[in-house]
């Protein structure tokens, strides 16, 4: 299974730790084709990669990945967009969201009828949510191959 | 022609004044469906009413529109995620971003290829970006009609 994880890069990187500890339950259960998201050394100016070339190569990645998993605590316009064109193109979506007080997570994600939203606070709670949707995915997968 | 204007809410209102005058200066050129993104009544914490029913009908205005005009200074889930529809449907998108020192926008909005990208420092410039733009785009309009 291909996993596209999204995240925040020049949005902010407060939760990059975050970021790399989802990176690392991720693998569990495919390849992660954006597994720079939770890299340290990456700054919130981003990749040193020209945006035509970030762009393409990114939206070529969320075409072949089979779910898109998005962290959706700080605003973004990046993870934004990929969750408009994956719900476009009718691949599952699973947003996680740490609430914070005084804050409100966007209309258009926690209205969307594409997308699978779940809330946390720890990472630790991410197991089981992932197990939920990611591990259902591999077991309907592994039926239906031959 | 219908204009949707689309900026930053539950992101943050730091801008509203320039969302407000941008809201201005488009009804020049028809009618902007989504007006309240101007509304200095309007807080972060958005609009009260459920997120389904924004979400839905903030897509149906979008699919009725014939142009998105996006401020993209401020990182907004929402905003990206309208430009990410609006992509994929082929409507023509204008996004406005005023650069601030230590900051980057977004590479999937700076490396989309459907987005024309104007930076600007005040709303004053930006008369000539809409004539540029929903201009010509008027005038084509007027040709093409019987």
């Amino acid at each position: 299974m291909n996993i596209y994880f999204a995240a925040s890069i020049r949005g902010g990187r407060d939760d990059w730790a975050s970021y790399l500890e989802i990176v690392k339950q991720l693998r569990d259960y495919g390849n992660v084709l954006t597994e720079h998201v939770g890299d340290v050394e990456l700054s919130a100016v981003g990749e040193d990669l020209g945006d035509d070339k970030i762009h393409d190569r990114d939206l070529g990645w969320l075409r072949d990945a089979d779910y898109l998993v998005a962290e959706v605590t700080t605003p973004s316009l990046g993870v934004g967009y990929e969750i408009g064109k994956a719900t476009e193109w009718g691949k599952p979506v699973l947003c996680l969201y740490r609430p914070t007080e005084g804050r409100k997570l966007s209309g258009m994600i926690a209205g969307c009828g594409g997308v699978s939203l779940r809330e946390y606070q720890t990472t630790r709670e991410l197991h089981e949510v992932f197990a939920e949707f990611l591990g259902i995915h591999q077991l309907r997968s592994a039926v239906n191959q031959p």
